[in-house]
């Protein structure tokens, strides 16, 4: 079948015939790829900064972000069968440890991560396990949700985890409003009744924003703190969901929230450098976010179903990839990039 | 009646005749006090640090750790009586803004907090309010108690919040087994079934940990991280509760601490200063603790009436107030000092 | 002022003259009585149903659902002032109890009750509590909401407990769209993702529900279990509202409750009676839910403001009560009869 | 091997020679038995109160509470190696479901059940999976915990469910002091601060209570209720654990349950049968509980290498199976009979 493959860091990817994966273990799932998601992980992988912690070796499939349709499955598979449409959770988990056993997978003390130190989707068919497939509702293609297997998980994961504590009286400050940030508010609007304050330097983002249900978008103008302030009665929001993390973005969101307030951290680059002084007369937390787990997709799916997530996507053929790499890192993809085999 | 009270800063306290305070709100309890702990805040007060947050005019009764008798009580207090022996928590608050209604009256809007910004405990009487006045059990002494109020409060809202958390296969770490962290290691072994592990860099105070319930102590030598990773199969303590929060604890607080584990920030002075990248890849969490409620002091009162919480005071009479500022500020309190008027 | 009171039972209310109240204590608020909501209970408390309960004093003015503006307040009042519109908990509660202490005032100790134990709202002014009064927004007016005072806030409560555990992979059955599952499913909607599935007698009721937010409806055509489980995949519902409790409704909810699901009880009437070892081998749960709290109504009026969940009303002059209390025993009311003096 | 097996339904069990069970699947575990439990329901099974529900054919090995030491596993297992002292859940789970998927494996979709629908552990060896194999501390033998695997288990559950809202200031209630409630007092005295009052009807077991850590027992000689109601203020407890679940155990239980107070049901036999007016106006709960999951045997067996839960046992050689039936039936065990192969 046809793969592209990373053969080396700064080099292009490379078109490779390889041989298709085969069902061997019990738990083994094999998808036909229907999208794959071009994500800016993958030109971090290409720049060689994965590499010293996966220490994956060469050649292998990159693409962490795959939907498809069930291909053929092992003996004990009981929770999807052939023909299914399914989006893949990124990680392939044990089922035995302790974080597995209580539904936080993604702690999993003896996982695999295809697309990052095995073999991924930027190919015609992968290999995975039973417990990383959730079968999709039939009005959901492949190629319009792969991207919600990883980027969008993480936004939901974050934004439910914000939801479970807001009430209608609470405001929750959204920072950022690109790709996760999108579904975050998406997620937010679906999952809570709190008033949804967006805060973004790009005056578009701002905007389309508030057409996705964001009650107020403030554009990051330098005047941002003062006007979140003001649409909070000058106490700040009991939540800040942060899809950024740098440039200052957490200096500046620590003063948008209110005493008691929960700081989510998701997007990141810089330091959280706060006096502990602060930290504990104002009794703020800090909760960190990685991406979110099986059942996390499964809802997210469920959402994705009722139409209410949705997705801007620029499709390429699977051979088209180079296309793909380029108009990503040219900053030239409107929503995202998904490979169709 | 006889009050202590500041009169000017970098000046010593002075013993005064003052006014006895009386009853005219409904909700007014005015206390005999029976104990006031002397606490390093107080030394700070007199250094003139509290005086830009608090603007408190002068002269004013300090102390902030009271217990005592109820003298009288306005006309609507259905909590306590005449006689009942009381012990009170720091702030007295309006009972009708949303962080009071929602039993987060920590939070109250609208709050005082008498030896601090009004007439507190180093006196014959104290006027507070129904509000912030805890009927204690038979068994305890007004000046056996008195510090639980505000530091042994504080020390209960930690532990408290760590342990409805903390499962029998769980690992807890207390950094600093002093005044608060003492306390928190009894809370710790009463509501939960958790292993504690107590670091301190005094091997007095790791030792008498473990007399009061810590199931092992790391004497904070330079070793302490690789200890508490020794102890915790390499993988870190589910949470970390640090009463310290200076001296570097908290970057090896974080060393500590294992996967979607919990960070609780208890002492202050350094600064909280992480990567991002970090929190997120690990997926922890820094929880802020202030003061605890009014109802965690009926708790933690209800502890201390089981005998599960104890504190080791030396007593002073009102009159030796001097005395026992002097021997605090010189390190020669063992446990809290008191005042008994 | 003009108050209808109850004169006796089995008669006639009666339109009296009575002093108009005055702001006494400093909790005291004083309302002018913009709506006053006549309710179900208005004509059991006539047939002497509530006398044993209260053993109000007659005679004393009725009415139990009541918003209208402040007239007065009480030198500790600060959470509103002359002027405000706002809506009346209906209960006013103590604030020292632990209950009224932890947010959870309905079970205060050592409660009033306006309109049922002591004089209510259909007059032209009504002595309340600063505990007892939320402030709404200016786009409401006291008419449109006083009947979310008690009806809807029952709905709020039972509804937001629920809530608080639905996924967007959960189904959730409300018992009965009248008067309270009106509310509940507006509720339901804003804050919850599951799917909601209505149970009705009356096909138009049925129908109201899925132009108000329910997915399905279901009409109690005695086939309305099977079709329960057909839209649960056989498996039943992981939750179930009931505001029936009656003629049956409680044995046909619990067989559309799934596996580990949770059953509220909202409406009486009749008894749960199910074998213990149908509720072990299930492990399923019944929740009891009283009228809301304080902070619930607060919640409601937030949603109210943000025109996620609206009433039908039907409007009298305070001199019509009379009109209202008759159409009200006839069924001729649609919606909720509201006096408005 | 040797295996006791049931043969028909109202004979006698049978020791027969058997082929050893062998490792065949990745996630195979073989146990080589060195403890198993002898329950009242395996006289059930035998009077064939069972063969309705399960359908198995016979003749097959019975046995439900079983622990040893692992004596093969399949490929893929990690979390349990040969010669790894172990426990054994009662349940064989998929692990694919949902209920699997979120820690509740209890409710698996897809399970087997040793011992009830499968060969148990009345045996040499017994086969079952690693996602049902708890490895033991050191200090434990398999015959001594055995028992925990169900009875045990399923006290731990119930006891843990309630621990987790009880505070200092709480009561509980447990109804029953035998096997289960035996094990659910020692979980409350670790897990809780709560004030435990014991109720049976048999002097001696209410003495026992004390001695294991309740802090009062009340002997059930038909004053019970008023003595609960003496020792709780009048009020009744924040909780009731009813071990018991018949003659007449309900009606009193919920006579000594508080105000919003919450009823855990675990013993079965009557109905719960109460006025759907007495669960809303008090606004009490009815919570079912099952046997245990997987991460609870985790919990209890790390409380057990505590030493914090203990569990009287009676031995019997494998051999001697029908003794320990005869036994159990004539009600001549003391604590719980189990068979050392």
């Amino acid at each position: 079948m046809r793969a592209v493959q990373v053969v080396g860091y700064h080099q292009d990817l490379q078109m490779t015939e390889i041989e298709k994966p085969e069902v061997k273990g019990p738990w083994d799932v094999l998808v036909k790829v229907g999208g794959a998601g071009v994500c800016r992980t993958d030109l971090h992988i290409l720049e060689g900064q994965w590499e010293p912690k996966t220490h994956v070796p060469l050649p292998y499939t990159i693409g962490h972000e795959n939907a498809g349709w069930v291909e053929a499955v092992g003996s004990a598979v009981t929770n999807v069968k052939e023909g299914d449409k399914v989006i893949l959770h990124p990680l392939i988990t044990c089922g035995l440890c302790r974080a597995c056993r209580s539904g936080d997978d993604v702690h999993c003390v003896n996982s695999a991560f295809p697309g990052i130190d095995t073999n991924g989707g930027y190919a015609e068919y992968l290999l995975t396990s039973a417990r990383s497939t959730v079968k999709i509702d039939d009005s959901l293609e492949p190629s319009d949700v792969a991207a919600l297997a990883d980027a969008g998980l993480t936004a939901y994961h974050a934004a439910a985890k914000a939801a479970k504590k807001l009430t209608p009286r609470d405001k929750v400050v959204v920072i950022g409003a690109g790709g996760l940030g999108h579904i975050g508010i998406q997620v937010l609007r679906s999952l809570s009744p709190a008033e949804i304050i967006v805060v973004d330097r790009n005056p578009d983002a701002a905007k389309l924003a508030q057409s996705i249900g964001a009650h107020h978008a403030v554009v990051g103008d330098g005047t941002q703190v003062d006007q979140v302030l003001e649409l909070t009665g000058g106490n700040g929001a009991e939540a800040i969901i942060d899809f950024v993390g740098e440039g200052g973005a957490t200096a500046e969101g620590v003063r948008m929230l209110r005493r008691a307030g929960d700081y989510y951290v998701v997007g990141y680059g810089e330091n959280i450098d706060v006096p502990t002084i602060d930290i504990i007369s104002t009794e703020i937390n800090f909760i960190g976010n990685l991406v979110g787990s099986y059942n996390d997709l499964q809802d997210l799916m469920a959402l994705a179903a009722q139409g209410a997530v949705t997705l801007h996507t620029q499709k390429y053929a699977l051979d088209d990839f180079q296309s793909a790499i380029t108009d990503l890192d040219n900053g030239k993809v409107r929503g995202r990039a998904i490979l169709v085999p």
